[in-house]
């Protein structure tokens, strides 16, 4: 029976990430696609709550369905799973290929992860593949190539694991030759710090653009996936949605009474 | 020394919610904020990259300055944190009181608690308090009583524990006096299942509109948010951001090669 592979993005429909995701896809079964209307980078796990969401079909060919979505990536994953194709049996989410890393803690601001995540809570074994490289025009053959390896083989193994089941995919910007290879790692601690660009519009309103940059907690943690991506290789990091501070929850007894 | 109390929320500085939070807060010192001018209800931890931000100062009496900022509440944080109040020592992050429960995966989703996540990796101690009511005229009573004990206790607790320090707080939606007690828990198993009210607008476009329930996995599990909340306790979950999957990562050993 032919494999049906769902993806999404949060760079748009139009991104050279998403078609070159399509094609590494076509290679495994029949394609379905929901994907963003417009770039919704960093949107996170974000939802539209208050506001009517409009869904259009710009392509439809041989293995291939793709609808853009006027909401957010969570949203394209919603409406996919819980409505367009309820009944579909998909055996694989692909999220992306994402212009941009989204190693540590990436994970949490990245749309392209929210839509891996969602996916994943469906029960459908989830991907989000990110290549290192913000450019519109950058050159996805090593993600590509990392991205087959990785998607046969958790779609080989499939059925021995559990669920929910979401890896976060990173490849660094490095021609396709130089990768190293593909190493498990867990999520790098560290945190943004933002510089705010403050201008004036031809009004004379300030306003604001945030930029930043990331600051790494540990720069030689060999199991962590910044190591990976800084020493060539691609990392795999497996995702969950627990976000309970377990060695919190003890030192908090006896103090919130 | 007088302590300053940060608050922000996702439902605009103009809700009832942010404005018991402005009242419980001023009790323990000065309050300053930055609020989103718009509703930002299920933005998660959303950040704006590719557009400007504009503030404007909307309140400055004693001891209360208020900003209400176009970004996200992560935007809100980061302006406060890395810009705006970049040299002020602040004691305590408040995010809310939010309009809506944001137990179990909601943690996940809310732009309350994504700003309260976010004040937490600046190193300060974060609560993210919310009312399981979305009615805009909620009787925050009981959320303010518990809000009160919880943020008295975090103070006087702050300097013996480890950051980062977030807490998600979650109020039932009965009286005041009904509230049995706070409980201290874990985030609860479960996720959202969606409907799509699908509709035409004027002119024949079908459009369609998220509503969903929460689905339960555990009901029965006593230290779970959920458990709590449903038998008249207040919960307090400990949030950290950590996304690994570890027993997963044990598992891909030989699978991901």
């Amino acid at each position: 029976m032919k494999r049906v592979i769902f993806l999404t993005n949060d760079d748009s429909y139009l991104s050279k990430g998403f078609r070159a995701a399509v094609n590494l896809a076509r290679e495994f079964g029949d394609v379905i696609a929901i994907a963003p209307e417009r770039v919704q980078s960093g949107m996170s796990q974000a939802i539209t709550i208050n506001q009517p969401l409009f869904i259009r079909q710009v392509e439809k060919s041989e293995g291939v369905t793709i609808y853009a979505f006027s909401g957010t990536p969570v949203d394209c994953a919603k409406v996919a799973f819980d409505h367009i194709f309820r009944e579909q049996k998909i055996d694989l989410v692909l999220s992306g290929i994402n212009h941009g890393s989204n190693a540590a803690i990436n994970v949490m601001y990245s749309g392209t992860m929210g839509a891996a995540i969602e996916g994943s809570l469906y029960g459908i074994p989830s991907i989000g593949l990110s290549l290192d490289d913000h450019a519109p025009d950058a050159d996805f053959e090593g993600a590509v190539e990392a991205g087959r390896k990785i998607i046969s083989d958790v779609l080989n193994a499939a059925d021995n694991l559990p669920r929910p089941l979401c890896l976060n995919v990173n490849v660094p910007r490095i021609p396709a030759s130089e990768i190293r290879g593909i190493r498990l790692c867990r999520q790098t601690r560290g945190f943004w710090r933002e510089e705010f660009y403050e201008r004036q519009d031809p009004n004379g309103r300030d306003y604001y653009w945030l930029t930043g940059a990331f600051q790494n907690s540990e720069p030689e943690a060999e199991d962590s996936d910044e190591w990976a991506l800084a020493h060539n290789y691609v990392s795999v990091v497996p995702v969950q949605v627990d976000m309970t501070d377990y060695n919190m929850l003890t030192k908090l007894n006896g103090v919130i009474k």
